[in-house]
Formats: structure tokens, C-alpha cells, sequence
């Protein structure tokens, strides 16, 4: 059994605690929590040991009548490895920590790729984070690009990707982000972070990338061409596609036209909190040009790297290749709509 | 003096005729109306002639307390050229009407091009429309395209085109529109209409399009990608669109990040409406990757195919080159922000 602890449990790390204890062959250890608020009662309520991230805030749990289990540093010494998700930023403060106690971490797409050894995604680059000791599990759109990319350089050739990614502007938590009423090109330079954020995963592949935001908090959707180095027909990528476990084709006769429907589609699933853990690629969208590929695909920005993590803790561990981990991973998930 | 008649006085109809009144060689014979509606009242107050758009309608009009010059067919009589600004669809109707008086017209981009001799873009191809007696305006998203690509395959030739329409979902006034927090592929397949109606306009150009729907109400906004024949740099290209009157190129310094502060921007110019007739360009966004060229653009759905009426209005009665009309309309709207 591989010990997990969560040092961060927020939108990403509330959802990787949740997946850690249903893997059959994982532990979860416990999260760690800087506030008593509504998802550390949350945690409780679920069974979890609760530890503080801030030692020093230790006395504002008991006040709230909320139970710890210690504090961050204990959490860290007893799990064989580390989740961080804490905010963007916070996780590089606490790498010197990890390294204290020789707990190999993993970290999330808002960090900066330099913080760590190797950046990962299960689907690209699986086998690079073997025995790392500070590995990056890439962002929700990072993670949707390079399980895309994935298949067709390997199946097709890839001569160049250019997306534009149309963000949501926050989360439907994050209740001061904007914009209301408008399309901002974000940022407005080229490229944006994502393309390089791929070379991360797969450093050869040429790819622009032009990022907007706008008034809309369920999830990303991505406006994608690749020119490939060859010219299957439509029928061909799709079935291609098909073949991938973590991209989800929507089919025409459900009738899904964008992210409210799918959001919809999977709480009637039964999916908890509504997640999307796949790729949503509309299949009527997908068509070739000549040797241009294009294509819409919407990515749940809360939940795509939920399994990511979940994989990422078995490389680094080297406890199953990357097969037997994806494997296992949406099996106990339950992936694939 | 051309005598010129508005059928349609909604979102284009109102602005096309307030356009015409400020014009050296043109006069205007009227504005028709289905309806006594807010609009009609404003048509009165401005002191525009109103005429019944449907004939059964005027005692609707009189019991408004509105007082009406005429029916319609008198309006078309008298005019020399008629600009069809009613909802798509309805202008087809009307062909008929304009037919037996002889009087050329002009319709919206909203009409299907098989209705027209020629469809219209004044920067694009002014001259073909001499002579003509159904010319179509192509639609603000045609247009800015056509602005835009006309002087890059001029200048560096185009190998392709690949355009993202991130689009608002309605004007401001249209209360019935959607989408409400949402990012929709839309139309989901492949192309949207605008590549072929761009085509429309350049036959031979190579144009892949996208179309998306968001919840915005102020301006559309393009993620365009052009593959050049030739690399200039972003400069070199920068500099070439600066030298069209109808492209303008947003300044860092503004410090304008999206269409609302572009509104803002036009109102505090003092534009009729906060109208913006030109294509808005940011500056910092225009790059070149190799022979790709990308940039964002916002386009004001409302206004920007207001001047490119005026000129086919022109092109139609052969009394001016393009040249002289595009400087005559520029100068008396205050074009050139």
C-alpha cells in the first residue's frame, strides 16, 4: 500500500483525497488544511484525518470544534508520498519541507515548471517521473492538450498545433473573478502560458496557443487545428480517438451543445460533484482540411488531473507502469462516460 | 445627390440612415418601419420622412400619434437606391417590390448570397459592384475578416487562413438571447458560415473557420491565425495595417483589455452611440511565428458594415471610385479612432 498524504484541500485536493481512498491500492494518510472552514467540516465528516497546514492555527480548529490529527509536518513524515495542492505559489514554500522529511512530492499546474524535476502527464510522459522526488502534475488545460496531442503525433505525425483556448473565468467558487459581459483576449501577447506548458510534456512539438477569457465558470473549451504530417480522413481520427480512455466523444444524438449539458450529463450519471475526468471532444466536430485536423473539445477545469494525480503517485513510486496505473486509476473511478 | 431610402430601421437601418443624412452627396428619402415602436418614434424626433413598411399597418402608426409620409412602395419609388436593413429572411420577400420599381438595392449579410448579384466588401472588391441591382453587405464578422485579409494577401500572399470567432450571443437589446454561462461550439461542425461567405468576397482565398457563442453582448472577438507566403515581421506587419483607415490598432498604453473598455473608449470619443465602425486590432497581440501571423481582433457587430453600406451605395450608382468614396464616408462619419 502506497500512504498519500494532501497538504492542500481545496477544489484539487478535496478531489484527489476522494480518489486516493478508493484505489485499491493506496492509503490515504490524511489532508491538510490551513482554515477551519467548510471543507475542513468536509473532511471531517468524511473520515479524514484533518491536519493543520499552519502549526500556528492549530488553536482556530479547536476553537471550531474541529478535530486534529496534528499538524502539516506529521502528515508529511508518515505518507510515502506528498500531494500539494495548495494554492499557486504556496507549494514552492513548502518544498524545502518535503525535503526534510525525503517525502517525494507531487505538485499542480500552477506551478512553475522549474520548481521540479520532471513534469507530468500520465498519457504523454508517464515513465519520467520514475523515482523523481518533485514532479508537476501539468494543468487542466495542459493535461487536455497533451492527451489530444498524444495520439495523433504518435499515430499521424504532428507538423504543427495551433489552439485558442476560450477559459472560463473562475470557478463557480471563485466568486470576485470576471470578466461579466465580455471577451478579453488573455493574456494579450503571444503565445500563451500553455503552449510551452506542453513542450513541458512533449519538448519537439511545434505549438502556438492564444488564450480568452471569458464570462462562463463550468469549464474551458478548446478551439483546436493540428496540421498533421498526414492526412487520415475524419472517420479515421475519430476512431482513432476513440481508442484513448480518457477522451470522451460526444455523440451527435445526445444532443450536448456545450458545457451546461455535459455538466448536466454527468451529475445524471452519477458522477461525484458533477467531474469530468475525460477530454469532451464533440464528434461532429471533428474534421480534416487537407492534412488540417480541427476539432472542439471542453475540459473540466477542476477535475481533469484528479486521476493525473492519482497516476503520478504510482510513478514516482514505480509501483506500476503506465498501463497497469491508467488502468487501475479509471477502473476504481469509474472513467469513461 | 443620391437619393437614398432606408427599409428597416433596427440595430443597422437607424445607423445606415443617420450615416446617409451626413453624407455631401446623398440625401435621405425616409426610413420605413413595420411597427410604431420606440424606434419609430426616434425616426420622427430626428425628423427623418417615416413611412408604414407594411401598408395594413398605418393606422397602427396613426393611433400612435405618429405621423407617416407614405407607405413603403412610395419610398422605394422615390429613391435611388434602396438599403434593405430588415431581418434576414424578410429582405428575400421584398426583392420583388424593389424589382418592379427599378430601384437597385442593397441587403444585409444576413441574406443568403444566391439573392444578389454581388456580395460587397468596399475594401475588398468595391468595383465589382457597378452597375449592380441587388448587391448583399456582407455581415460584421465577413467584413472585419475581409478588412483585414485584403491587405495581407496583397501584400505577403496567404497560404491559409484559420480563423476562432469567439462571438457575442446577442446585442445589447436582444433580452431573449442566450448563452447565460456557457461556452458553445456553435455551429458544432465545421466550417462555420463565415469562411464561405468570406469567399464571397476573395474566391480563391484558403479559409478555415471556427464559430463559438459566449455570454457577451458588446463585440465579437477573433483569434486569427494567416499562414503567409512570405515572413515579414510582426513590425513589418503591424506597420502595413496601420496605413488602412478602417483597422484600428489598439496601443498598449491604452490599456484597453477587452470590448467593454473599447466602448468606453468610443463613447468618451463622442461616437453616435458608442459605435465603432473600424476593425480593433491589438497591437502587442500581432506576432509571427515562422510564416504564421496571429493577433486577436474585436469586431462591433452593430456598426462596423455602417460605412461599407455607405459605399455600396455609391459602388451601385457608379459615382465614385473606391478611393473617393471610402475617404468621402470616413471623413464625414469621423472615421479613425
Amino acid at each position: 500500500m502506497i500512504t498519500v498524504g494532501i497538504n492542500g484541500y481545496g477544489t484539487i485536493g478535496k478531489r484527489v483525497a476522494d480518489a486516493v481512498a478508493q484505489q485499491p491500492d493506496m492509503e490515504l494518510a490524511g489532508v491538510a488544511k490551513t482554515r477551519p472552514n467548510f471543507e475542513a467540516e468536509a473532511a471531517v465528516r468524511n473520515g479524514y484525518p484533518l491536519f493543520a497546514a499552519i502549526e500556528d492555527r492549530m488553536p482556530l480548529f479547536e476553537e471550531a470544534g474541529i478535530d486534529l490529527a496534528g499538524s502539516v509536518t506529521e502528515l508529511v513524515e508518515k505518507s510515502d508520498v506528498v500531494v500539494d495542492a495548495c494554492p499557486s505559489g504556496v507549494a514552492a514554500q513548502n518544498k524545502s519541507m518535503y525535503e526534510e522529511y525525503d517525502t517525494p512530492a507531487l505538485y499542480q499546474g500552477g506551478e512553475d515548471a522549474d520548481l521540479v524535476d520532471v513534469s507530468f502527464n500520465a498519457r504523454g510522459n508517464y515513465s519520467a517521473a520514475a523515482g523523481a522526488s518533485h514532479v508537476r502534475v501539468v494543468s487542466c488545460n495542459t493535461t487536455g492538450l497533451s492527451r489530444l496531442l498524444a495520439p495523433l503525433q504518435e499515430q499521424y505525425g504532428v507538423e504543427k498545433a495551433r489552439i485558442t483556448l476560450v477559459r472560463r473565468g473562475g470557478d463557480p467558487g471563485q466568486t470576485s473573478r470576471g470578466p461579466i459581459n465580455d471577451i478579453l483576449p488573455n493574456p494579450v501577447t503571444l503565445p500563451s502560458h500553455h503552449g510551452p506548458d506542453v513542450n513541458t510534456i512533449f519538448p519537439d512539438l511545434a505549438i502556438d496557443t492564444l488564450g480568452m477569457k471569458v464570462p462562463a465558470t463550468l469549464m474551458h473549451t478548446h478551439s483546436v487545428n493540428v496540421t498533421l504530417e498526414s492526412t487520415p480522413t475524419a472517420e479515421e481520427v475519430r476512431d482513432r480517438f476513440a481508442e484513448e480512455s480518457r477522451l470522451f466523444l460526444i455523440p451527435e444524438r445526445l444532443a450536448i451543445d456545450g458545457a451546461g449539458k455535459l455538466k448536466e450529463f454527468a451529475h445524471d450519471a452519477g458522477r461525484p460533484r458533477g467531474d469530468i475526468w475525460e477530454n469532451c471532444l464533440w464528434e461532429e466536430s471533428i474534421s480534416m482540411e487537407g492534412n488540417d485536423l480541427y476539432l472542439f473539445q471542453a475540459i473540466h477545469q477542476e477535475s481533469d488531473v484528479v486521476p493525473e494525480n492519482i497516476d503520478a503517485i504510482r510513478a514516482v513510486t514505480e509501483q506500476a507502469d503506465a498501463r497497469e496505473s491508467i488502468s487501475t486509476t479509471n477502473e476504481s473511478l469509474g472513467i469513461g462516460l
